[in-house]
């Protein structure tokens, strides 16, 4: 959060990188098809790509890294882009958003994904923007969820070689949202995993436990509830950059990320059982040690009583001279106790 | 869950089974009917069924198991049904919904039920195509609850012989629906067997059986609220393939939707004072052990301290000689008891 | 509830009663009043009542009991209902509803009354349906909420005999918004007995109670809350049945019906305020008991120690010879239970 | 609420007062002014107020008591007012609204004040009909709130003075709404003096005043949130006898009227934050008296048991013979002891 | 709160200063600039800056004070302001809020800041008028947020330089909303924080920590959820004064605001997560406590039983004779110890 500040007193347009600095160097690869020819490769300026944006192929220049603002700013001049838009771009905290430009369209939203040990989500900021021929991803670091998409492309299975950069632009965009379905199944497991543990070991840890995942689902749902409006902004911005059949498929994928936080919704809540089944956890532990108390001491107390009784040092009591005093007086407790177990067993205490 | 995975990464319209593989064989059965004739048969190869998009007659085409997605390829292009629909159907996991296209209408739905020992809802999508004259329905795998209706229709005596494909379109919804009442009032029995059962008994096993009945309502409310949408959808689509009359009847069944909808709210409230039920129960009947650990205590505490002065070795402890010391320290013990009794019972602590 | 299943599989439009069957035999009445003349009877066939349909004067056939099919069967035939209104009328677990037709409009709504120990909550469904000019109403079984106004339409007092059907229609549903008020200040008058017995005496009857409570609330309120929506449709169905001066009528009912809707809310809200302070109530009073023990461990425990001290039977223990040394241990003992008094009067826990 | 039965059953229309009867005799007071001339009487007959319907100077005519319905008739005739406004004006429990005529404006709403201790809210109802060139307001009892405006209008220094009926109208409704904030600042002041109190001393008195408070506030919510919609409804009704300027100053109004609604949810929440706070106190007490039970127990048990074993009476138990056993017995009691204070002092129990 | 008071039953458009009153002086200071000149100064009578309304230059005249009502009376005059605009800027407690006047815009805003302890939020109202050429500010007391862009605006760096008065106005509150950035951040400092202290030491202080920090929260989402709304005005108003330029920066200030609103909701739900962690930790040690009570309870209660048994005094009690008899009951007690910590340890109570 503390990065946010740095932009604080800053007039809007300045470029200035918002968010953790990832790679040291920013890497720019350029995929560049048609249905019948396709080319990749890696540039080491930013304007060895400037050319592509005449192309009639389909050009799909890919940027991992925002901290090199100098980079941004040539390719927003170069391609005309909008300059409250880059800085949405480089502010890596802003929430998904999408807009429609004369002519690009943007759209910027989470990848998200979760660290190698499950503890924690990563959350990864992409904006994508989408021109006449040509499409621009930016995204903090170097990922690798595009990563078999690439291959098919390249091998030619992958439907986008037929397709316009309209397509391509829905498809980088539904790869991320299918990518949200393994954090969604995450939780799911990882819920179903608590719930047997906590019935079975009530503990503290098992309560941070459900506080962490209350927390990472908080922070799913705020990353990903803003994308339905996003989406939804697509959809209605009569662009004229996506074709009719690409509006088809973003409506179906608006479909997915409705389910998505519904979904999240649904295991907010269960999270919240899990809380709850928790609690009662505790306190039955809890209640169980205070019944074993409760017997013990409700048992020995008369008993430890009564052998007082017999420890005093009264001059005259006559019991003490009986013969069978000492055996009468552990029959007698014997009576009590029996009694009081009885008692216990038909109030459903022990 | 973990079955949606598979299909991540794949381009949409792509037809990936997703789902428990329920059947190994795809049983197709056709019903093909006039308000005079009926035909009932099953084919074993979809080839068989093609000539039916072209009959007068009105013709049910009822596909149990989705696996074969070759099948369903074909049996989408013979029909020329939409790709992104056909994606939907044989996902099973997809929420419900509906969708207009030019010359068919489509809904899919969640058939749910409750399992023969009634602790585990079992939940299966059922996918319903209205054409010009023909009704394809499919679901994962053979069901029952069509069986009557079959019957019925067989024997004449269904009113849907004298009607057209729609009215078969929306019977096959309405007998789904009809089914979730089922449902809803097994909650209300468990609920109110609950209630009775809390009061008498409120252990631990009380609290695991509530939030599994929680669960369940949840997971049925995730299940049907979705439907209230797909209906009105139906409803708003203005299809030719819908007479004024069948839309009659479907605006009927809106209503028993959000009727539905409704009753399982109202239910879910009842499980949550279920659950203060139970945390009462709990709480009172450990304030009831504690209660008589206190009385227990507070009684022979000091009646133990009295005996434990008495046994004291003093050389010189004058009562200790007394005749009558002994019976009265008794004296002394008995009456410390009785105020307190009296004590506890005015502050109606007993 | 377990009466709902009997409908499931039937096709729509199939009439089959749902509900208690509360009476043996079905009960006809006709009022038919003209400004100037009014005549009251009973009749024994359905049939008899059918002239009605034509007459000028406003005819209001009142119907008691729904279970014989065939009789609403031929009704409905006659003044040509519509027949799934005949439907949602005979299924006495309908929600509120109402709906316009050509030639006439239709209302469902709830009685809602006490049983006579002010248990429960009593529910019977009543339909009306207007005519050109005949209002048909029918209900569950006999009820005596018209009874009065029937007296007063009878000795020419009341305003609905210069009024026409429209107006009667108004005032039937107006009386029972009206009664619903008798349920209101039922739960005002319990809320607030009961506020000040569990103040009194927070025991479980009281919990058990407040449940019931709850209970009866939100059973009210699931009866009433859809009614908004039903008088909302009166108002907009622009029927021609309705004349202005009745529309502003209705339009007054619906504020009365938002009242109670908002009263109810508030009666909620107040019966969780009960809930709150039995649970503050009843640790209140465990937490008295605890102090108590509390009290008393702590004072004794040390003194009893200190008797056991000198019960120990060393042989050299210097303090058993001195002649004082058993006053000098009661001073001893006296002195710590002073101290620890003191200390907890400090603390305020005494 | 016992008085709105009286009216369950009576046909609409028909004015019946419902609420307390506060005065004995009906009070009705006139200010007639023009900028420059003013006059100010009051009448005993109703009829004496009839001729300025068609004065030309601003008549303000307030009616304090509403039980005398024969009165109200005529006043409702003679000014040709609605009859079910009128009837909303006698039943002092109606919700707050606003209705326009032909001819006249209507508002209804609570003025609301505390008891003179403090401890209950005085809800009263105002009614306001604005005419062509007068204003009627009626109160249950007559009130104090106005007094210092008459004053005002009287010596001219009111702004009233140079404007019309409609402002007039407005300024009624305007002081009525200011003197909302003053029960907001009890609450708040009320609020913050409890926080305090609640922390030093979280005593079950403290609950049943949080739970007062709170019923306070939600009656003072539900008197003032449909105000809302009423003064919304005004602004909409383009009423011509409100001048556009007066509409800017309703609209001031309304923003006043958000505010204080806000308010009052913000200070819902704050009482919630009490409950806990005071829930928090308690468990917090008990605690700490638990812990005390814990430590004198823990500590005096064990030294308890060590003077019971040398209590024991075997003929050979060679310790007791040891000339500096009794010390050494002292000794390791007190070691024990010591022991058992470190070990809780380094747990944080002490 | 009490200061509102002071108005209650004035008229409207009566400028009476609400709120504490900061400076005893008012400062009124004006930055004048074109792209190529620029002027700042300080003037000590409000008619010194009348000219400035005529001026071609971008006139920013700043005033800090609002407690000369004289002074805003005769601004309010000579720059042709509404009245009850004026109004409202004075009222320092008044919701935030724009509106729009034919030659002028208006925006009403909180300042927000943390006081140097980081213990409370200060809110100071910021109103800001838009005209022709000119812009005027109001404040309570100088504040400094604005000091680093005057500082920019004099070097000709800032790019308001190149820009009209509406710019001028859109980055005053640019920089408001910029500086709540600097409270949330605040606020997510602070419940890490907290998290790890809570965890760590779950005492009472922590509790009212947590109230504060909630409360906090609740006073700034008050303070800025109205601003939503607000903004959107601006954007709908159409107002010729801004430019199309500015509207776009407008609306991504907007999204600012809302951002900035979904991250104060996200903080109260972890607000809401640190009382139950508070109260779980609470609950854990307490729970802790009552364990070690039972251990030491539970296995010496039995043992001081055994040892009082030994210790009476019967005449005839055969073990006290045995030679072993002491080193036997010795063994009894011992292995009776070892058994139920084995009990303890099963049941994972130890």
């Amino acid at each position: 959060m503390n990065t946010t500040s740095s932009k604080i007193g800053l007039p809007p347009g300045t470029l200035v990188h918002v968010g953790t600095q990832w790679s040291d160097e920013v890497k720019i690869s350029v995929t560049d098809y048609t249905p019948t020819t396709i080319e990749e490769y890696q540039v080491n300026t930013i304007e060895e790509v400037f050319q592509l944006k005449e192309h009639t192929s389909v050009s799909w220049i890919n940027i991992d890294g925002l901290h090199d603002t100098a980079l941004i700013t040539k390719l927003s001049e170069h391609f005309e882009l909008d300059t409250l838009m880059m800085e949405d771009i480089i502010n890596t905290q802003h929430r998904p958003k999408s807009e429609g430009f004369e002519d690009h369209e943007f759209i910027t939203l989470k990848m998200l994904g979760l660290t190698a040990d499950g503890k924690s989500i990563v959350e990864e900021q992409l904006s994508i923007i989408l021109g006449k021929n040509w499409v621009i991803s930016l995204q903090e670091k170097e990922g690798d969820i595009f990563h078999e998409f690439r291959v098919r492309v390249k091998d030619g299975k992958a439907k986008a070689r037929k397709k316009g950069p309209d397509y391509l632009f829905y498809r980088l965009i539904d790869m991320v949202v299918d990518n949200y379905y393994h954090v969604t199944e995450h939780f799911g497991d990882t819920i179903e995993a608590m719930e047997e543990s906590i019935i079975a070991h009530p503990d503290r840890r098992a309560l941070i436990d459900i506080q962490q995942l209350n927390k990472k689902a908080s922070q799913f749902r705020k990353a990903i509830s803003p994308l339905r409006e996003a989406i939804l902004n697509l959809q209605k911005n009569e662009s004229e950059l996506l074709s009719e059949d690409t509006l088809r498929y973003i409506k179906d994928l608006m479909e997915h990320v409705v389910y998505i936080n519904e979904l999240i919704d649904h295991q907010k809540e269960m999270i919240g059982n899990l809380m709850d089944l928790y609690h009662s956890g505790v306190s039955y532990k809890m209640n169980q040690i205070m019944q074993l108390l409760t017997l013990v001491s409700t048992i020995f107390i008369p008993l430890t009583f009564i052998a007082g009784i017999y420890g005093m040092n009264f001059a005259y009591m006559p019991e003490l001279q009986w013969h069978w005093g000492y055996f009468g007086v552990w029959g007698l407790m014997i009576a009590v106790a029996i009694v009081m177990v009885f008692y216990f067993k038909k109030k459903k205490w022990l």
